[in-house]
């Protein structure tokens, strides 16, 4: 006894979203047959949809519909500031932050040999060529502060300075608001060792 | 700054599956988009398929492509017995148990009063009809064993002796394999005053 065909292939294709595994996407699958097929007809059209016409940024590689995205197209916009993220969603929270009227670089990933993402994977090459055009003073590298965000943005880094652009990288430390009795030690000690003069 | 329109679309649809707050399904969309076009489109196209074709067996309410499911139709179960659950998933429990020949009633659902979910809902009326077919010698009740799902049971156990129909329920007790210092006092209680003879 399985699930009709139509259904088994619906379980299945639901295993393409991250983080939904068998039992997930079985549930998925009968909640919208069951309580919510327009929202399911719905889903099917903004799959295709965006399929069709969601491209990548010829400047900045983040996700849009045009040529050019907004933000890169904005006049409003610092373009002596270049802020190198790994995500689109990690440039709307930058945004959302409301702390950078710069440009930006989405990485579409980061650095995981062991995943085969290499310098190509994330777009290196159209990197450097956004941050030599002439008007980039200044590259700032926000990848995460994993593992493999570090190693991404130390390369990255390296690979900048021996083309004579300038590189920061955003501040590790103590969140707002944070006590030193809730934070991690590995946390505190890097906030005592990149100790700012007052 | 705000994602392309027919991303946020995406975004939005995505939400319609159980499970999926706005944080995740940003990171479906964007996943799919990035890494998996091909499983996206796949999944549109399993979406509108299943919505075509899938509907409810007329006779057990399970989802079928046909009028009458595979297992309604099969001459090899047993038509005396009538196993009721909650949910096609636990019908595909029950079988992958392989301890079960009869036929069976998916209540698509249980009751629930504060969310609307009455004698209606769980298709109570096909149910009696289903049960006083003359061939049904006993029903078995396999709701789950949560507040819901027991009054589930107990309200359609009282409903079907009131006809004169024999009802069974399925039994509480340690799991197989469970031992008596790990298992939960409410469970253990129950095993001891359902107690069999030996």
């Amino acid at each position: 006894m399985n699930p009709p065909s139509s259904l088994q292939e619906l379980i299945d294709s639901l295993r393409c979203l991250p983080g939904v595994g068998p039992k997930s996407a079985q549930r998925m699958a009968f909640h919208v047959l069951q309580r919510d097929r327009p929202g399911a007809a719905q889903l099917a059209r903004a799959l295709s949809d965006a399929l069709a016409v969601v491209r990548h940024c010829e400047r900045c590689n983040t996700f849009t519909e045009e040529q050019v995205c907004e933000l890169c197209s904005s006049p409003r916009r610092d373009n002596a500031l270049l802020c190198v993220v790994e995500t689109p969603a990690d440039l709307l929270m930058m945004e959302q932050a409301q702390c950078y009227r710069g440009q930006y670089f989405v990485l579409m990933g980061r650095l995981s040999p062991l995943d085969g993402i290499g310098p190509r994977e994330i777009h290196l090459d159209r990197l450097m060529r956004r941050a030599s055009d002439g008007l980039v003073k200044e590259v700032i590298l926000a990848t995460n502060f994993t593992v493999e965000g570090e190693a991404t943005a130390h390369y990255i880094g390296d690979v900048l300075r021996a083309k004579d652009i300038r590189v920061s990288r955003i501040a590790r430390g103590l969140p707002v608001g944070g006590e030193l009795e809730h934070v991690d030690s590995g946390t505190l000690a890097q906030a005592v060792i990149e100790r700012r003069e007052v």
